[in-house]
């Protein structure tokens, strides 16, 4: 990057943003992984004052001077270049912040605290009327911080801009549409197959050699341990406190085998994203979500989870891939793999079952529960769907999709955490990803068939050494969409998508 | 506490002071114990930009009119009620940091880092001279500040200051002359009997046994894990995140049992003083301090070391703790201790032994170092000695006071690594830690003799509920000497550690 005192002031000042932001997610993982229970309401405050230092530092009379000064200085430079880049994303960013109101931020804050602690027991208890009130005010804060930030056809697209810029109502609408008459054929056609033996994942897989397993496919992966580390958490999540220091986490089920494999295949691919990114956007805005107030290197919730979502599905979750590595699997397993062949395992571990859970769904019925969850956001974000007729609307919804009745609220309507934090909006992106990662793929086979070949020889440098030069390394400098461009030739295009899954999951 | 909205006011400044102070204890915590390699770097720039955010806050103008305000709202609450107290420390930090230029603060930092990698670098080789200009700057920089706080009889007052505050070059010296007086007969009568048989404590000692064996005792002490952890670490210490989260690091020495035992006992000494300050004072100038810009409960780097000291000395290593607790040790390591008896174990962890190195010194020899480190400090800090003349200096106090001929300049000057990170004048507070934990545990065994037969009996509560309510509770409320005088009903005085010590090193 090119640099001048102007562009330096101003990339000081984001210095000490994204340190803050860091910092804050380090106190995120810890309170995740590490921290005692008697932590947790101190470690609240601590990590609400570090973001609003954060925007007060970017809100900052300082900032302003050196973000006036900078853009005059990177004026002659091409629109596209990192520092121009940098600008912009900070001009943005303080327009966007400068919208919204502190007392709002506040009343935010607060609400989530109560909120998550009301949908912890209304989950518990399986009865959406205890979560009902706290939605219904998340949802009020949630149209008037939409309205701050601005929208002209949707309320919902100021949500959605926050995690993936560029995506609407109306986009969304588009894309599940073509996706939903894509995907249904594929799934009745494998749901008329007979289910094949999956009985062997449930046996007693101890942890050690699922860890053990799951860190050597880390590092297969390419995973970096010098600038990682592996940790056991409730949730699964990815972190990263600058590319040096790129964190990832899984669960282990004793007693299914899958969910740590897959779990952490996933966040691996978050990791390689976070970790190849420009050594030179290192605290940089390039290196800063300065919206949503979050240090990460990925250009998008969406353009994240395309990684994450590669690596799990298109890597791991491949044929090519057990009869490979399922040798190594079984020497952690030797008793309770006994009876299994690598065609077995991979024919279990893409087995179509709908379910009621979306974090446990298969690749054919995943879209279906993001599908219904966006559906139901924009509804009642436009005031056409009522928070009383919530449950009602769900259970209809997984019925007319997946052919199954809801039981409870549990499995049904207060199954994820996100609206308890006040997260409208952030759905989409698990389905981006999913398209993404296809696009992705399709091009990449298409220019480099020899790519193709070292995978199916167990070979991953070549392909993430691909990805870094494609997606990793720009960090936040290209926005979604304008990268898919930039690879693929066109933006967001569901059809290598529908093509993969057919492939996939035909007889 | 009282409150009104002046001081609700400040105490909300304050407590976004103790958030981003607690943030970098986190961080700090982190770095010394989870924190992949390549971390380092970003986490040093992460860490420094926290403490200047700290420094901004206080030094900010809606700080000093809350302060203004506060000040007057409270003038007529009794002098050392905390709402006094709290304004009183908030207003003698901003004087303090007010002080200092932002530039020095950044050339300090600067230079720590570098004089770290060059005390490394010439520890390893054994080589002063690398670490010497490094040390010149220091020096300078630390003159630099001492003037900028102020000093009137020697500058290494102003340093000694931000640790200890009362203490000057003045009491010290009158400190260490009674002490050096005192200890010199009780060591040569120790050196004079023949050493106990120690050779068990070096056999082999597998981390888990160690590792167990310390969790408990910690416990046994009255540390609350439902509010700390204990993880391994190189340099052990205890660090909290309010009294809600506070940690303790240990590391384990696979063929030197006491190393981990009397280290987690330290340890945990210090934990208990965080867990046990008053939660009323949690986030509060009372709990932060906001000269050092650290979060912490005790009120001054003596008192906290007085309390690690006193459960490590005064209860673990002592002939009734391991008469009574030596068959649990034992438990964990049947065959490595088949040949010991609980008073040859005791006698062993209390052998006097001349040594070069501070952190492996007896309680007999241990102030010598101390004494030592804080003569040179003065004469570095006043002129009287130079940095080329320093090894000469140090190798001679040696030989005078411990009768030993110092090998190397690792084994001497070179062995801690305060220097190098520009603490000068924190050493007088370990000395400090030693005479006041005697001084506190005599008050106590004679106010109370039941506190006496409790611990005879293996009941540690009732001690941990006098220290609470003496010490612990009143965070920083009372500064150190006044704390004693309430306690003890006097100043800071020798008599009871040197008593202490010619009682137990007595034949």
């Amino acid at each position: 990057m090119a640099t001048n005192d102007s562009l330096a002031a101003l990339n000081e000042r984001i210095a000490a943003v994204n340190d803050v932001l860091n910092a804050a997610s380090v106190l995120t993982w810890d309170s995740r992984t590490m921290m005692p229970p008697g932590g947790a309401e101190t470690r609240g405050h601590q990590i609400a004052t570090l973001t609003r230092l954060a925007r007060d530092l970017l809100l900052a009379p300082e900032t302003a001077a050196a973000l006036d000064a900078a853009e005059r200085a990177v004026a002659d430079l091409p629109e596209d270049s990192p520092e121009r880049r940098i600008v912009a994303q900070t001009r943005h960013a303080v327009i966007h912040h400068g919208r919204v109101p502190a007392s709002l931020i506040q009343e935010r804050a607060a609400l989530r605290t109560v909120a998550q602690a009301a949908w912890i027991e209304a989950r518990a208890k399986s009865d959406f009327a205890i979560f009902a009130p706290h939605l219904e005010k998340t949802l009020a804060l949630s149209r008037a911080y939409a309205d701050c930030i601005g929208w002209s056809e949707h309320p919902y697209d100021a949500m959605v801009s926050i995690y993936e810029p560029g995506e609407t109502a109306r986009s969304l609408k588009a894309l599940f549409s073509t996706l939903r008459a894509g995907l249904l054929p594929i799934l009745d056609a494998a749901r008329s197959r007979p289910a094949p033996r999956s009985d062997f994942l449930f046996r007693d897989f101890p942890e050690e050699g699922q860890k053990a397993f799951g860190l050597a496919l880390a590092q297969k992966l390419g995973y970096d341990l010098s600038r990682g580390r592996l940790d056991t958490t409730v949730h699964p999540f990815e972190v990263s406190f600058t590319r040096n220091d790129v964190r990832i986490t899984t669960r282990y089920n004793r007693n299914y085998l899958p969910a740590s494999i897959f779990g952490t295949a996933h966040e691996t691919g978050h990791g390689l994203y976070e970790q190849g990114v420009d050594p030179a956007y290192t605290r940089t805005a390039l290196a800063t979500d300065l919206v949503g107030l979050y240090a990460v290197g990925g250009t998008s919730f969406g353009a994240h989870e395309s990684q994450s979502r590669l690596w799990e599905n298109h890597v791991v979750r491949s044929r090519t891939f057990w009869h490979l590595h399922f040798p190594e699997l079984r020497c952690h397993f030797p008793q309770q793999l006994a009876d299994v062949s690598a065609e077995g395992f991979y024919r279990a571990v893409t087995r179509v079952e709908p379910g009621f859970i979306r974090v446990e769904a298969d690749e054919l019925t995943y879209d279906f529960h993001i599908m219904l969850r966006v559906e139901i956001e924009c509804a009642l974000m436009d005031g056409s769907l009522e928070v009383a007729d919530l449950p009602g609307a769900w259970n209809a919804a997984i019925a007319r999709d997946l052919g199954l009745t809801v039981p409870d609220d549990a499995r049904g309507v207060l199954q994820d955490v996100h609206w308890s934090t006040g997260y409208i909006g952030s759905f989409p992106t698990y389905t981006i990803g999913n398209v993404m990662a296809a696009q992705i793929m399709e091009t990449l086979r298409r220019n480099d068939p020899s790519l193709e070949d070292a995978v199916e020889a167990g070979e991953y440098a070549g392909l993430a050494e691909a990805l870094r030069a494609k997606v990793w390394q720009h960090g936040r400098r290209f926005r979604r969409e304008e990268l898919l461009v930039r690879e693929t030739g066109r933006g967001l295009d569901p059809t290598p998508y529908l093509s993969y899954l057919a492939e996939k999951y035909a007889a």
